[in-house]
């Protein structure tokens, strides 16, 4: 039997779809809009049971997923999503041991999913101009227990990666095109790039400086998350959805491919 | 600089969009429609490079991502896709080192990716009934080497899986909700469910049953994956799309949350 | 030039993007948040150039739509949007001189896109067994001008409709599966069938009893409608967007076709 | 009951799915890939009803709907769909009666939904410089019986238009934008304005110029049809959706708004 221990970190889901995330800890109380959780009373309690607050509302405790742990995150900024984070994983290549750079480091949702996937040898080295939001990644990345394998680097991107021979490296900022020179000097040979921008305009200057610049394999995409509600006899989508967070953007570092592989070559 | 050696997995782009993923051995000789490339001059060669084939077509020689390496697996089935997959490590919280137990082998795609998150110290236990899937499934995993994070057992999933607190189940088989008690004998107290049905009415079939079956905070959704054809100055989604491989549907295993958790309550 | 007139109905676009619609009459006031815009200011004057309120608070007067009037109806009910209503107007061939049934009326949204589609000389006759929605509807359709070409009946269609050759009949109702006889009887030989259901259930249900009931070339679809923010140099997908509001389903009447066209045989 | 006449446009469904669109003529065969009809069986026989080929193979007759006409058309260009043509008609307000101008008739498939909705009184005036487009949409325009509600005009669109007051302009060409001083000339004062391009580049320079122009009310959106397999057991999308046809773009035609309704003013 799973069972709650000291310093876990846990889900709540409570009766009505509430959801908290807490890390447990002696005499800590979780005060939710239907009673008290007292931490001493989930230590040592299984997993995946009813209990109920001090008010008897119901609750269950599990652990949380990296997608409920991304989700959850205190943000200060648009955050890339679970249905973002999971392709780029796979497109990216990052796995247990990748060596990823990240430049633009905001919330740290994205920052989250690799160190989750790269851990416990690999490493994500994350890059982010701004002090506040170095110090809230820093934050959240110790909240969830993998500050250990990320690097939090306070400084502008333009002076270039610390980093060499990377596996990837991923930008979240507003100018992706303006550094790939530094994405190229801290990447692999034909290592592997992405980046997300919000808008057409930014995916149409960073292809063309992408194909300018020597990458290949470009490719442009958005994924969509359709959820439905969840009622046997009843089975529709949800009535609204989340219709854009940013168009994905990937290629490969390569060399001299810029008169053979002219743009448009790689178009399916 | 990165050289390829031999026996790497290498994925060789032509110059007009074409894509082969090789293993480099001695000797061999990989025939494109615009000619040979022999194995032997791409063993110590850089990555990332122009080279030609024999009749003088450009090809670059790279190593393959999982994305890569899934949408060129030989298939017999319908496969689970990288979109999919990804959006699947991270709601099953998969990731290294965890336990895996995967019900429908088919072609071995989903099990790849899987297999690709959790070495080396996890593991992917796949059933599959099959003989001729667990043969193919068995060759794509040698093929990309990560065999040795899988075991394929040929048996039908209703006598039950051996595993016995894994971190996650999965189920690509046509009448997943048949199944649950194995897959909750399966599973740890509170792990994660995870399964892809392509048709409205087997999601409507399974969430029926998770619910009666003590399983909670059930999702259910879709992931649409919308390419654009990468050219700066002409910006514009592909003409067709890949509108449909199947309903993905999520759940936590718990216990007697029956009455108190009723259906739709976890609705959002 | 064209002038605003007494008894036009008019669409006043505020600089903030907010929009009214207003008939004209005399000695009438319109109160925005910015303050107020007398009637008899507008009429004589001329469309679409900007005019300011009481308080100078600039905004423009146009004609409206039949986009902005069904987006402008007072609704007691989800209704049926333009992105629907447009493609129900051809699916169901509804033109100049139509004669159309609808089951349904609701607050009158597609009853006001029928309407002003077969006027002058069509006719829709509209069924809703509530009297509330029966007032309501036939208040937003006064409105806008397009009472006299529809005919709002008070009446339960299990009773049947009192049409005959009608050329489209369409269901927006809850167990539409249930009137399919009333709707045969209703429809011309080969005469065009519809419905919007919200929920996938409801969609199998219907189709099933359509097909035995010997309707032919069935369809089933979802209309999406993905909206961008209009900024020349920031062009990017509105965040959210409606994720549904119904399938829809077409059919033809016809006779004896359930031996010979078997489920499923006009798949495409 | 409803009978095919001599000179009747009719659907022909045979039982595998293949659709015939044809006018009955006395002495002429229809040769499907199942066998003859003979259109002097047709003239007389019931719509609705089950016949069969000259080879017992099973097919119906029904008239056809402006949607399966659009369909039908013989293309030698990209057409607009009726998914996008049933929203252009509820946004352009188009309906009995209009007067709509067109540049860039291509196939004339949107020429023949606009013909659709304003006849018998209304008139689409379209506009197309290759000789070859003219004579083919011409052609298409005759074989559904719309011709008589559409003047085509093989002029280079740069000349201007003919028409003064319109109430609705749509521009199907490469640059739109180029044309907007046309557009303007012959809108009626709030008139309406919608173009359809297909990468989001154009859309940027369309909404740009259109701002500058006085237009307003500028709107930007795509409309996705996703399909169903129509089986009640196994309801499921279609597999593979069309993605893109083009982005739609809608403003109305104001006077002296450019200073006071500034870019993005009227973002929602």
């Amino acid at each position: 039997m799973a069972l709650a221990r000291e310093n876990d970190l846990l889900l709540i889901l409570a009766k009505d779809g509430k959801r908290f995330i807490v890390r447990l800890e002696r005499g800590q109380l979780l005060h939710t809009h239907r009673g008290i959780i007292a931490h001493d009373d989930l230590i040592g309690a299984p997993l995946g049971q009813v209990r109920q607050t001090h008010l008897g509302y119901p609750y269950v405790a599990l652990r949380p997923s990296i997608h409920d742990l991304v989700m959850d995150i205190k943000r200060a900024s648009q955050i890339v999503y679970p249905k973002e984070a999971g392709y780029i994983l796979l497109k990216l290549n990052v796995g247990p041991g990748s060596r990823v750079v990240e430049g633009g480091t905001g919330s740290g949702a994205l920052t989250m999913a690799l160190a989750h996937a790269v851990r416990p040898d690999g490493r994500v080295y994350t890059y982010e101009s701004r002090e506040d939001m170095c110090r809230l990644a820093a934050k959240n990345l110790a909240n969830v227990g993998l500050a250990d394998v990320v690097e939090i680097k306070q400084r502008d991107i333009a002076a270039g990666f610390d980093e060499r021979d990377a596996d990837a490296v991923f930008l979240d900022v507003r100018t992706p095109w303006l550094y790939l020179d530094q994405a190229r000097e801290a990447l692999s040979d034909g290592g592997f790039f992405g980046a997300i921008v919000p808008t057409a305009n930014q995916v149409s200057e960073l292809i063309d400086v992408l194909g300018r610049k020597e990458f290949m394999d470009i490719e442009v995409c958005e994924i969509l998350l359709r959820s439905y509600k969840p009622v046997p006899t009843r089975l529709r989508p949800t009535d609204r959805m989340v219709a854009h967070t940013g168009y994905l953007v990937f290629a490969r570092k390569a060399e001299s491919v810029g008169e053979v592989f002219p743009e448009g070559a790689d178009e399916t």
